[in-house]
């Protein structure tokens, strides 16, 4: 079946069970060898690479929708996610569908909304389905070229994790269960794309008094043996619900 | 022509131009007489108070969409309106109304974008349209039952309004042009649900360095005439933009 005659198929039963002009788009960031990534797909006969995403079926709370889309990407169940915008341009889609007849469910107008996930590296089996021909990591800071807005999604969602740093922790979720300050402090560097000093680091991050000191030491490095933590997972749980900075 | 005629009929035009299960609901907040105050209108035949809220013509943009249904029910132009959350849950609206038959635009399942507005209680004229029986503000604090999931919804606007306190200013748009320092501060105070201690609110927004101090007092009150502010257009734009608060 060639791919258009797929996408044919693929729309009549769209038009039964989805609700339309609805689309779920989701960046997915991991934390792989001291480098941010986002899971990116390739669709099959397209040149550019895609944020992974889905529609809600008639009758589906939104959020388990979300949950339903990544878990089929990328076999991980418990995923950190998160709604962040919703993009809601004319014409933001329709052209990358235009060789569809026009009543095709994917080529009608669809208004996105944006969700942001937090992945265990180690946890993501990326899947690849039967409308694409890839599916993989890609750091941050190197993106291939993106479809239709694509790229202004994954920009608005990198936005919204840096402002979220200001009152909500971050780590649990992206780091292992066991990690150093040196690998904690890079996390927050990758983030905000920038260098941070070591000492401000270490004062503010403990002064939030969400991280518990292991009795144990990462073993195997030329130097001193770092120490190792891990989140308290109450403490992190209760930062996330009620923001670490209560400035005024 | 009864209310549910009048849907009826309403609802053979809807479908004609509307996206179908997308709504917008707004939360429109205006500050006077020192309390914050919520827009609300009842709608015919019913006992409980709704947000206002409309549809998304199929080829407009979600942004001016929002700004055409506030700016009929406000007469207000250059209104301070961002999107905040989407309200996906099933069967959160459809209840309310279950008098018309199932095939009626406004029976089927929504999916709502929720917007909060900021606007100059004085500008704003309430408009009672041919829906609805009453139209006006609310102080937050004594908020009727309102209906479908709006309670949740207001609460949501107000809590994203505490959060962007922190790396937001606010102030422009529910004060007026020329304010006291008390004032604004009434305003957070208001906003935050709580005392503010008035040395450390005079610091901190001081330091942000989004206010001018104008040569003029507020006259004719009982003790001495309080200093008059008004913002920085560029630096309080700049901070909306950048953030206040770079913590990190």
């Amino acid at each position: 079946m060639t791919f258009k005659a797929l996408l044919e198929k693929r729309s009549i039963e769209a038009w039964e069970i989805y609700l339309p002009h609805l689309s779920i788009d989701c960046v997915v960031f991991g934390f792989h060898e001291g480098a941010l990534k986002v899971l990116l797909l390739k669709m099959k006969e397209s040149d550019s690479w895609g944020l992974p995403g889905g529609y809600i079926l008639k009758d589906e709370n939104l959020k388990i929708a979300a949950n339903r889309i990544l878990e089929a990407r990328t076999g991980a169940t418990n995923i950190y996610l998160q709604q962040f915008r919703v993009f809601g341009e004319t014409h933001r889609s329709e052209a990358a569908f235009d060789y569809l007849p026009d009543d095709s469910f994917f080529k009608q107008r669809f208004i996105s909304i944006g969700f942001y996930a937090l992945v265990d590296f180690t946890e993501v089996e990326p899947v690849v389905d039967e409308l694409s021909t890839d599916c993989g990591w890609r750091d941050i800071n190197r993106l291939p070229e993106l479809m239709m807005d694509h790229q202004f999604i994954f920009d608005k969602a990198l936005e919204t994790l840096r402002k979220q740093l200001i009152h909500k922790p971050i780590g649990y979720n992206l780091l292992p269960e066991k990690f150093t300050m040196p690998e904690l402090q890079r996390l927050y560097e990758i983030i905000l794309d920038k260098k941070l000093n070591r000492g401000n680091f270490y004062r503010k991050i403990l002064r939030y008094d969400i991280l518990i000191k292991l009795d144990e030491t990462r073993k195997g490095g030329a130097h001193k043996a770092p120490d190792l933590y891990s989140f308290d997972q109450e403490k992190y749980k209760a930062a996330l619900k009620n923001g670490l900075n209560e400035i005024w």
